[in-house]
């Protein structure tokens, strides 16, 4: 008893208030594993052996988290010499045969006649993903007994693309302020910059932009750069190198020069001085984002160049230091076209094979703005002789922000898996996006970041599955969006599968729910003016005709929907022939795409005979429905979250499903002004009347 | 063995992986009692007594509070009977002679012969803070086995004022984005609301302004005071009533007024109804806080009528309800008058005896505007026949932000114990802010707020203690800053005497050294503009002259300081006749307000014998050397602090030596260029030029 009350004591000593769960460790929580389950982990994992390799920074980090995984998973594990026992595990760095740079390989292996498994990489940031595979696998209780695993990343660049302001405003961002506290920086790094990295190493993040694309100068001057300096120290054992969002226009604002234009040799030589000069306080630093001529940005066109022009010159600036320079095709001149949609293609296109080996053109999935559904965007594919990036949005700004539960895997993955035809069946997206359509080596997916200094990191808990889900993709674009939610639902929350299987199918219905009680059918842009919370389908007026709703949805007496087609803007010719014809005919199409591609009468007929009307309004409701759903589904998961979680996701839940009502209700009041139909049998009227709605103001809303 | 195995499985899976300190718990971390101290504490903590009356939720919060605390401090109370056995605890609702409606009384007593603490109070608020306070006898390590303890707040409103803006940001915040997440609520409730509330009670604030004084409308409207009511709810049960602030001419924003005039009848008719509004979803809504006619926001004075007029207008809307009106008499007209000091007590002593009885004039600590030194303000004694409020800032808008290390108690209660003379000598300050001097009842002591979402609340470990002493101060004005900054640390960090008294002292003296790296011998208001950060004496021109560094220094090649005797703006006069006689005096003055009241050559005496210029350039030397100190002193605590607390106040001090040689340098640069003398012997020259220290630019700052 004595024994007893030590070892109770000393637990006390070390952690007398188990604090509540927030949601702060993410999917790297390390939960012992139950009784019952632990033996075979708790057997191979005895002892960690002593690296066979100098101990880099990334190795010592390996090693602390495995120790830190393996302590909370199964216990403390010794230090012992591969072969002296079995159960070591063996870090190992040495030339890997069929793995990238990157890559890692996990073998239970003899050593000495012992059992051991090695994680071994050619290099030691293999080792560091290695080690959190191996934890991951603990973590979902896979069988870790005799393992042969091999894996490399199929992207080069897997980048976060925050944008966060100097201020610490975040544009688009419903978690909080920004994490970077550029204020305190350098002289105090936040120790929450480490869990943001080994949160990033945990899915193969291998690169941030710290600032938002709609940039400042300041971010370039030399108090800023050394802020950026503290972040990549602190970054780089984790693999993570930094970036930095370039002002076009900084040669003026902090240069002292007149001009911005690219081929003054001024302004080169100024980007080319700014490069040295970031280099020698960050020599990995990884490059430039730029976002040029675009919603008022600065960029080549403002002196009569092209994005060619304007993205050389710069690459030329970082290219002798192995920087890249990522340039966004998501312009949007002020010259509105006739099809908003077209004009990324229209613009970029033309410049297939002008740009350098070092730059990378940025797409976005789709050609409007990350909506709950696009097609996907006409330049995958479209530009074989350059580096094509993808641009997801991880954040939610089109998609009810962060209170509402939306996993996004299923998007990225239809985008991915979208077929471009460019060399004919078989030419994804995905091929695109890791190069082996057409041989390109510098690939990139990047993200646009969920997290602010909310405790939980991502706004919501259910958030965080979409930072998650989008690492896993960069890392494989071909990797199934189920099994990383289920991967992520027993990391995150428990391995029950009472649990596991509802979470995991309300998850992957989530997305096409939010397209149904927002925009079903192909519509789409229909959110708020600005904020974009909310139902905004009668936003109309202001600055831009194609910044408004009734542009996109061509809601009329006589029908719905945008035609581009060849009869309208012809937008379906910027595809492969195959994929053109297909979006343009009425018998192919899908309809998710319908009024994305086609304008329609109310009356007609849907697959389901239902007509456009009635269909449209049912689609409304099932979104509405699937959320009460989730409701009940959550209620049901009590007995296996905590409940300060469980909680949290419930509060959500019920904003959810309330503003599901009100997207509903309110799209259909509008609507229904212009189809003057009758709602089909069943379905209530709204509520309020379209005043009523119109009348709705949000002012404050986060994310502006 | 297989016990100890057990017991620390068991601990293990109720904490696998304890969290590291980050300062969230702030002085409520409640960690175990060393095994030597222990036994006394928990003879008296054997178990908790069921609640002599009916549970309500303050009483709940009250016994969960102590289940709490005495778990973490010395093991899980049972739940047994009062009189039962020896060592229980018994928290008693009933009438208490001497003490007031808050007030609480920890007793031991023998109940059926048994031991027992009984913490009494005449309502369920007194048992909640009596709570606090034996728990804080345990974290302390006081005795508690021979209780008769009795405390009443000598403060009615005992107040934070939150600068919290409806987007999120903070004026004059240091800590991240403001606490209240106005978009998520009221459909969720941030559980941090609840540790907020739990923090306040254990210092006794009894009250919380959720916006800031210079107020939007919008917070009035509909879906903000449902909002403010969700926060209202969780608040309640720790006796925290929500205050808003008011925008005066909120009749014509969300009113459809065309005027905001007080005297005319359907701005007072809105008011009213308002008012009404308001306090049918939160029955014990505070009342309003009202900043009119100053900086730029509206008031009376807008349509000719006095603060007289507004602020009784606005009481008689919130009276019937209980409600109260917090008129701010930091009053700064867009007439410049020839001293901005002045102002204050020239617009509001004139109505001396004229508000309604619901009406308190909240005024700064000084005239100026939260100097790191002012004297105190000439209105504290100068209105008998008013409630007189007082409003310090916790926050360090002018003293260094969050990293700097300034424990503000000695500033507080410099200011208490001044002493007005108003009716002779002991008419200090206290007895004015809690009413017997002139047998006022509705007395104010408000702080404006240093909290934010940084997790640890106040952006800096040592901040906190600001947030605590105020509390303090607020239940009892006369209570002692050194005892308190003792309470703070052992609560906060650890009860080692190795480490409470040189931190104790280190913190004591803080402020004497902001006060002479910034502004040393009354200077005042030398900061850079706008954002106030770091030194800016060179400040001139702008807007308007009494917001610029040059205008308080009064530098010269004649001398430096702002004559105020009555030979300058006579300001003096505004005090009781021996207090300006005094202050205009320079055999009488206190040299630390020195040039606050006098113009003086450079070549003036001070009593060191030392010259004014040499004496001046000697006192920012030692606020330089003082920081040297905290960083020595600070560094041989590690042993007794955990390491991330210990590395993020190290970081901090470092940017604080950094910054007080930056105010010492430039400020002997900029005052040198007046007094051309030669530097003291053995002091050093700045290493920059004058126009180096004038060409630093702080974009970004935060809390503007």
């Amino acid at each position: 008893m004595r024994l007893l009350a030590i070892a109770l004591g000393l637990a006390l000593l070390v952690a007398p208030a188990a604090r509540a769960e927030d949601g702060y460790d993410l999917w790297l929580r390390y939960k012992p594993v139950e009784a019952a389950a632990k033996g075979p982990y708790a057997a191979r994992a005895a002892a960690i052996a002593p690296a066979r390799a100098a101990e880099t920074p990334t190795l010592k980090v390996a090693r602390a988290e495995l120790e830190r995984g393996l302590t909370g998973l199964v216990g403390k594990p010794i230090r012992a010499a591969a072969g002296s026992r079995d159960g070591v595990i063996q870090l190992s760095v040495a030339p890997q045969a069929g793995l990238s740079d990157e890559g890692y390989r996990i073998r239970t292996e003899a050593v000495n006649g012992k059992t051991t498994t090695v994680i071994a990489a050619s290099k030691d940031i293999g080792v560091l993903y290695g080690v959190f595979r191996y934890l991951e696998l603990i973590q979902t209780r896979q069988p870790v007994d005799k393992l042969d695993i091999a894996s490399s990343p199929k992207v080069k660049l897997r980048m976060l693309n925050h944008w966060d302001n100097l201020n610490r405003t975040v544009e688009r961002g419903y978690s909080g302020q920004s994490i970077f506290d550029w204020w305190r920086l350098p002289g105090h790094v936040d120790p929450r910059m480490v869990d943001y990295a080994r949160a990033n190493a945990s899915i193969g993040i291998n690169g941030t932009v710290l600032n938002n694309v709609n940039a400042k100068a300041d971010s370039l001057t030399p108090p800023f750069i050394a802020k950026a300096a503290a972040l990549a120290d602190t970054f780089r054992p984790y693999g993570i190198k930094v970036y930095l969002s370039a002002r076009f226009s900084a040669p003026i604002e902090i240069g002292g020069l007149k001009t911005a234009d690219p081929l003054d040799p001024a302004v080169a030589a100024f980007w080319k001085a700014k490069a040295d000069e970031i280099y020698k306080t960050i020599p990995d630093f990884g490059g430039f984002l730029v976002k040029a001529n675009s919603e008022g940005q600065p960029g080549p066109q403002d002196y009569g160049r092209t994005h060619v022009d304007g993205a050389n010159m710069l690459a030329d600036a970082v290219g002798p230091h192995g920087g890249v320079v990522i340039w966004r095709a998501f312009v949007y001149s002020h010259e509105q076209p006739d099809d908003r949609a077209k004009q990324g293609y229209s613009e970029f296109k033309p410049f297939d094979g002008q740009f350098r080996d070092n730059v990378v053109i940025q797409v976005k999935n789709g050609a409007i703005d990350f909506q709950p559904r696009e097609p996907f965007h006409p330049l995958f594919g479209a530009m074989p002789k350059s580096n094509l990036g993808m641009e997801f949005q991880i954040t939610k700004e089109y998609l009810g922000f962060s209170t509402h539960l939306v996993y996004l895997g299923p998007l990225y993955e239809e985008t991915l898996r979208s077929d471009t035809q460019a060399h004919g069946k078989g030419s994804t997206v995905a091929k695109v996006v890791d190069g082996s359509l057409d041989g390109r080596k510098l690939t990139v997916m990047a993200g646009v970041a969920n997290i602010g200094t909310d405790r939980n990191w991502s706004g919501s808990q259910f958030d965080q599955a979409n930072w998650y889900v989008f690492g896993r993709l960069a890392w494989d674009p071909e990797a199934d969006t189920r099994a990383i939610a289920a991967d992520w639902a027993k990391m995150t929350f428990t391995n029950d599968p009472r649990f596991v299987k509802p979470v995991v199918d309300m998850m992957m219905g989530s997305r096409e729910a939010a397209v149904d009680y927002m925009t079903p059918l192909g519509l789409h842009h229909q959110m708020g003016r600005s904020h974009h919370y909310g139902p905004g389908p009668w936003v109309a007026g202001g600055e831009r005709a194609d910044w408004t709703s009734v542009y996109y949805a061509k809601a009329g007496p006589d029908g719905l929907g945008f035609d581009r087609t060849p009869s309208g803007s012809n937008a379906t010719a910027q595809y492969a022939p195959a994929v053109g014809a297909c979006y343009a005919d009425l018998k192919c199409v899908d309809e998710k795409d319908l009024l994305w591609f086609h304008h329609l009468s109310w009356d007609y007929r849907l697959k389901s005979g239902d007509t456009l009307w009635n269909g449209l309004v049912k689609r409304y409701g099932q979104g509405v429905k699937y959320v009460d759903g989730m409701e009940t589904t959550w209620a049901a998961m009590a007995p296996y979250v905590d409940a300060p979680r469980h909680a949290e996701v419930t509060d959500y839940l019920k904003i959810q499903r309330d503003e599901a009502q009100w997207w509903r209700d309110a799209s259909v009041a509008w609507f229904g002004s212009f189809s003057k139909r009758p709602l089909p049998p069943g379905e209530k009227a709204p509520p309020k009347t379209l005043q009523e709605y119109e009348a709705m103001t949000f002012p404050w809303a986060p994310g502006i």
